[in-house]
């Protein structure tokens, strides 16, 4: 009775979480530099925000246009031209949604976040990889694409695409192009300014530089007509209140977010260096590094059991040997340097 | 560009909040009846709970497995046959993205919660319409649905199914029925344990009995294979930490929310025979109650201006001159009351 298309979807294996490394192998330390989160957390004034909400029984608004505004403010684009999901896998798959019928193809350029194939698998899309150059800039694209999906920095090789091969895509292409910029605030090299174009949706996140991934707040710029499809698509209350505020309470400290990402910024220079001594490190305009080991599977298993958690890309798509590294705090980023010694 | 399925999806228009009608017209006090909300709010054990959570930078565990073994407790069946969404609302959308291939049918007995009919445009299924007896029980099935939904207790009109029918029916299509049981802590007539059929999901949610709506927290039963699929297509970390704890901790305090089902129910009872006074009011097994009025329009515009908030079911398909009215706090009860008593 199962929808056929699910049998191309990988069957759900979840990772192990700190708790378990630290039954598993008898560890009182576990450093978990695994999922891209921001080490610094939240800033004081999302807790200040959330401290005396008591209104967990009413539904959230079903248009959270406060908060719209101020992402408006914060990312130059008028209000009207914002919309909000779930994080921004909610945001990507009401574009999905929106725009993908079963057989319409779907460029996707490889390795990168592999949600995108999934949702790709689900909603029933031909999907055409596309090849990355040597830096991983994304070397081709598909003219047919109802949709193509581009990642910049990349999740999880941490390069950015270049400004006008993205424009190039977006003139050429017949359909949509979504920019998928969760990592935006750990560059300067940003694609932001390409969803002027019709065709263009980007996608941000609060998960990430904003310290806020557990609450899934995602938004993405799009023009105004789609923005009024996006409503359309979207499952009714997405964002709790609690989300809501925290978000504006987040973005009423852009300084703290600017702090943590200076030093972010500041220790990925330092780890790409000293990961050098044991793998080869790409340069990363994100806060997690991608390195290849020779043995890849033996290094994560060693660094796991000294209780350092990081990303084994195996099951990555277009990976070889890949491994990605969340850029921790200084002691946390020494403490993975430190097993990386014994181990070598 | 937009998938043309789209078209047939009524475009989004926000309700009123009490802040709107308090500012339109100027009034101090606001009562909102129209959104089935418990009025009691959560258990003081969700609020000690959240009390010290600090980790809204980290991701919510994949699969939140304490929670779902609680809810197995709760409902009665095993852990295995235990899946969450983000809502009820997020769990259906699963549920169609695991069966409704495009052109599929979708059987809907009307009238019911609109959600059913814009998921089932939205996955491009054709909608055969049930119709419901007086009673508003389901009055007939269709054997080739691929999907039919059943709603008991019925949102809006109140009234539970009839137990051998929906057995009858289970028996009898090709398909999958859902059943979504997000009031059923108000009512004894349950049809939860017809999912023990290997083609019965049934839906609950923490939003009504337990008070938290905001956080937005479903789950399904359904059989173990089921359950398995069910993983692919549920987005990732669709709940929360905070919805997760939430959870959990009004499992910890179902006194609580026994206490409040049964103020609820009783203010049900007083309720429906005080609006007998003015309106055809039907009985009802949930938090709600659904009347007929004469001039129904003119009936919620008077209330607003009142400040009371109830739901004109105008825009429901196959309700005519219906209102559906919260059942809130005595005190409440007693404002609408009022104001009633002011119109008629």
């Amino acid at each position: 009775m199962i929808r056929k298309e699910l049998s191309e979807v990988p069957e759900y294996v979840p990772g192990k979480s700190v708790e378990e490394i630290k039954r598993t192998y008898g560890l009182e330390k576990v450093v978990k530099l695994a999922s891209n989160e921001n080490p610094y957390g939240a800033s004081p004034k999302v807790f200040e925000a959330l401290k005396n909400f008591r209104d967990f029984h009413v539904y959230p608004p079903k248009d959270p246009i406060e908060l719209r505004e101020r992402i408006a403010e914060y990312v130059g684009f008028p209000e009207k031209m914002i919309v909000v999901g779930a994080g921004l896998d909610g945001v990507l798959e009401n574009v999905f949604k929106m725009f993908v019928n079963k057989g319409d193809v779907v460029a996707i350029p490889i390795p990168t976040f592999p949600y995108y194939e999934i949702l790709a698998k689900i909603y029933g899309a031909k999907i055409k990889f596309l090849r990355r150059k040597e830096n991983f800039e994304t070397a081709e694209f598909d003219e047919r694409a109802k949709l193509t999906i581009i990642c910049s920095p990349n999740n999880p090789t941490g390069n950015v695409e270049n400004f006008e091969f993205v424009r190039e895509v977006v003139e050429s292409v017949k359909g949509i192009v979504f920019i998928d910029e969760a990592y935006a605030e750990f560059t300067e090299k940003r694609l932001t300014k390409l969803a002027e174009y019709e065709n263009v949706i980007v996608g941000r996140t609060f998960s990430k530089a904003f310290g806020l991934a557990n609450l899934r707040i995602g938004y993405a710029i799009m023009n105004e007509n789609f923005a009024r499809e996006y409503m359309k698509v979207c499952p009714p209350f997405s964002i709790s209140t609690i989300a809501i505020l925290a978000a504006i309470a987040a973005l009423d400290d852009i300084e703290y977010m600017n702090k943590a990402v200076k030093k972010i910024v500041a220790e990925r220079s330092r780890l790409e260096k000293a990961l050098g001594k044991y793998f080869r490190v790409y340069p990363s305009e994100a806060n997690f590094l991608y390195v290849e080991a020779e043995n890849s599977d033996e290094v994560c298993y060693e660094l796991e059991r000294r209780g350092v958690i990081v990303r084994n890309l195996k099951n990555f798509r277009g990976v070889k040997n890949g491994i990605r590294i969340t850029v921790g705090k200084p002691e946390e980023n020494n403490f993975l340097l430190k097993a990386l010694e014994e181990i070598f």
